[in-house]
């Protein structure tokens, strides 16, 4: 959208569904009015705008930290994937034939698909390049984009045919070891979840049904979207061994036998992106986390025509003075205050900050917070200071509250009628449910649609809601994105 | 390669060809033993091996910052382009249309190809996104992957038909500043060459025969390999305003009216990679320039049964004292001394530290050059200030080494037959010819596949070596990767 038309059309600005009466039609129209996404040429597909490239970026940088520190290397893998090896492994072909796109043509007779995750083409990669107990373990991890056919509605971030993820591929000696890893990966994640995307998630296994194709075991973080909805946010998964016999990922112990290897993949993607927009935005538009907004505040001069000069100045001092928190200075002429107020709360940068001549006086400025809109004003001297406090404090409460709205949401169920019940109070219900494929079927059937997003082994037994018998798994049970 | 198998066959990690011997061959074997790269399972496509990929994340630090100087923000398009796309601009269209790759099937009614570039989907996005004057300069630049069905021989890093780039697309409102923006993006890639790579390069235009597909004009930085092929390095498009007029990029100004807008792009790939390597190496292997190693220095401990512990105390210490160098220790058993030079040496880190008891005795280390194996003993206490003018040194001998290597390579020729001569001595000849379509086609056919690198506008007329005419424009003419 052209600033022209903007200021043509101030009310464009304002996102006309409420948060509450409409989550998806709200979504859409914030992705879009925020500059976040747009919609690409082709059915499914998304252009990732500058605002959201930025907050991937900084996702990426926190997590390339923690890839460094775990002794994980970048790396990069041809996007062109042989189908036969595909076909190695039984279940992982069978999982991903459906969403499968492949190139026109063949290469000497072979036809090739556009990746939809790597396992295949680095595992082949591993068996030429790991020898011996010595080469382990190996960890390795590529940032790129993937393509997976959907058929699902799509919606941008949250379900797109192409989207930009990051898929760690490691390699040990033993099951104990790749247990650990898939463990302290996840681990990672949720603490990403929260510190920097102040999203309280849930962590836990998956049920048989639900988890990777050819996975011995996935963990995952599920997210609760306002719509009681969960969105599964990341996932790291134990494959066993089972990848290994495929691709012949063998080592030489020290006794000088071969072993087949133990692998784990894990990953997350934009849909991150997509988490953000959903759990923090309000019917003003987009709210920023501080520590994943490369701007954490935005100055908006309020200006007259015989203290222009002074305010600007007075500005320009404090975006030196504000330097580390990267403020950008909003000084466009031709829009008036109240209009860029509404630009960059749609926007969702974190703070604003107000001079004008009579704070000029006052040697103050007024803060206001785009979380809750509180206002207050802070002497000059101390601006840096609680600049920092607040920015804290947002962070800190961001989270708070959208844990608060996570635990309200969570409740359990003893029988599939009070189960649906619950579920339509956009709640997540644990469950007593049996680990087993059929029964999870039966219970998408009869909910229309929930799963299990996550299931947990109990000590005390209870009655499956689904089949009846006794069981000691519960499942935590919600319709998905 | 295992670890295990070094162990065994400890001449695998020698180069066996000489890079002066068979360049081609020599480069094969040092990307492949120093582990830059491995061959794909598909034809023509190369798996980025960590080593390789810390390179191109530095190189990606680099420019990102250059890029937020100027102003211009990331962000990601679709892999997939609809084709009716390409033939919007007829050059373009004619010149992507041999290399194009397809998805398999269509998409409400059209084929769909992977990107080789991306100035169509970003444009049509532009001609949505561009209202008035207000919303320019425009300056978006991504991080991809890209697809070009290469039919010539490919060789990893130099020319695959999967390769990683950065393409830069800006919109101006007059052609002046597109031109300076063109201008001011090829100085940063030659700045970047000279500063971080050790590479230095000639700069100029490109004739109308080699110049981009749509381009307006073309800017190129060419390096010159030891084989006297000149390898572009990157490129920097005026693309004036054919693109907008054939994806309506228009913009109302000032007075309300509508104009087309005016455009840029450029970009450098992962090609960068193996110009380091085929400039750099030697016939030990890999050299990288100090400033674009991720490890600055390798420590090896020289160990005795009887000084071992104390001779690692010291070589943990200086790791510490080192720590901004992000120096690896060496500490691996049943490998020699030895073995490990020859692998760090391989892998072309900057500096070798040897730590041995003697050393210790003398409160000193010996420091080794990878570029040209000067030894120095350097003491303790001076070792952080010495190793950070070693890796300065490097870096500018690398740099000279070069640029000697470059002019001592560039020559010119008043005749076909000289310049063929000089082409053969592996030299980058100047002469006179025309800047034409036809004349340079029979350039390439009279010298077996030679063309302008650069075309250069001279005051001084002479003689076209292909047509006799007189012109004023002067060829920097070798043959190209």
């Amino acid at each position: 959208m052209g600033k022209e038309d903007k200021k043509e059309d101030k009310k464009e600005l304002g996102i006309k569904v409420k948060k509450e009466d409409d989550l998806s039609e709200w979504y859409s129209e914030v992705v879009l009015k925020a500059g976040m996404a747009d919609y690409a040429p082709i059915r499914g597909f998304m252009i990732i705008k500058p605002d959201a490239y930025a907050v991937w970026e900084r996702i990426q940088g926190y997590f390339n930290n923690i890839l460094k520190k775990k002794g994980v290397k970048n790396a990069y893998f041809p996007l062109l994937i042989p189908d036969s090896f595909f076909k190695r492994e039984a279940e992982h072909a069978e999982g991903f034939a459906p969403e499968l796109a492949y190139m026109q043509g063949s290469e000497e007779g072979e036809k090739l698909a556009l990746r939809p995750t790597s396992e295949t083409i680095m595992y082949d990669a591993y068996s030429k390049w790991i020898r011996s107990w010595r080469d382990l373990p190996l960890k390795i991890n590529q940032w790129c984009n993937v393509i997976r056919w959907e058929v699902k509605q799509t919606k941008p971030f949250i379900r797109t045919r192409e989207f930009l993820w990051q898929e760690g591929h490691c390699v040990f000696a033993n099951e104990q070891e790749a247990i650990e890893n898939m463990e302290e990966i996840i681990r990672e994640y949720e603490k990403m979840m929260i510190e920097l995307l102040a999203i309280p998630v849930i962590t836990g296994k998956k049920s048989e049904a639900e988890k990777f194709p050819g996975a011995r075991t996935t963990m995952t973080i599920e997210a609760l979207m306002p719509d009681g909805k969960a969105l599964q946010c990341g996932t790291s998964h134990n494959l066993g061994n089972e990848f290994a016999k495929a691709f012949k990922v063998l080592f030489r112990g020290k006794d000088e036998k071969e072993y087949y290897a133990y692998q784990t993949s894990w990953g997350f993607s934009t849909r991150l992106i997509g988490a953000i927009i959903m759990v923090h935005g309000d019917d003003k538009g987009l709210v920023l986390p501080p520590r994943i907004a490369e701007n954490k505040a935005v100055i908006v001069p309020i200006l007259f025509d015989d203290s222009r000069d002074k305010v600007m100045k007075k500005a320009r001092e404090i975006v030196k003075k504000l330097e580390k928190f990267n403020v950008v200075l909003d000084d466009r002429e031709g829009y008036s205050p109240g209009w860029k107020f509404n630009e960059w709360e749609l926007k969702g940068i974190p703070l604003r900050i107000e001079i004008g001549p009579k704070d000029l006086a006052a040697k103050k400025v007024t803060i206001v917070r785009r979380d809750n809109g509180k206002k207050e004003q802070v002497s000059e001297g101390k601006i840096v200071e609680r600049v920092e406090e607040i920015l804290e404090e947002i962070q800190r409460d961001m989270y708070a509250k959208a844990e608060k709205f996570l635990h309200s949401k969570i409740d359990e169920a003893k029988t599939l009628k009070e189960l649906e019940k619950k579920l339509k109070e956009r709640k997540i219900v644990k469950v007593y449910m049996k680990n087993d494929k059929k029964v999870e079927g039966e219970l998408k059937d009869k909910t229309g649609g929930a799963t299990s997003r996550i299931i947990e082994d109990v000590v005390k037994e209870g009655k499956c809601v689904v089949c009846g018998e006794n069981v000691k798994t519960i499942g935590y049970v919600a319709k998905g994105y």
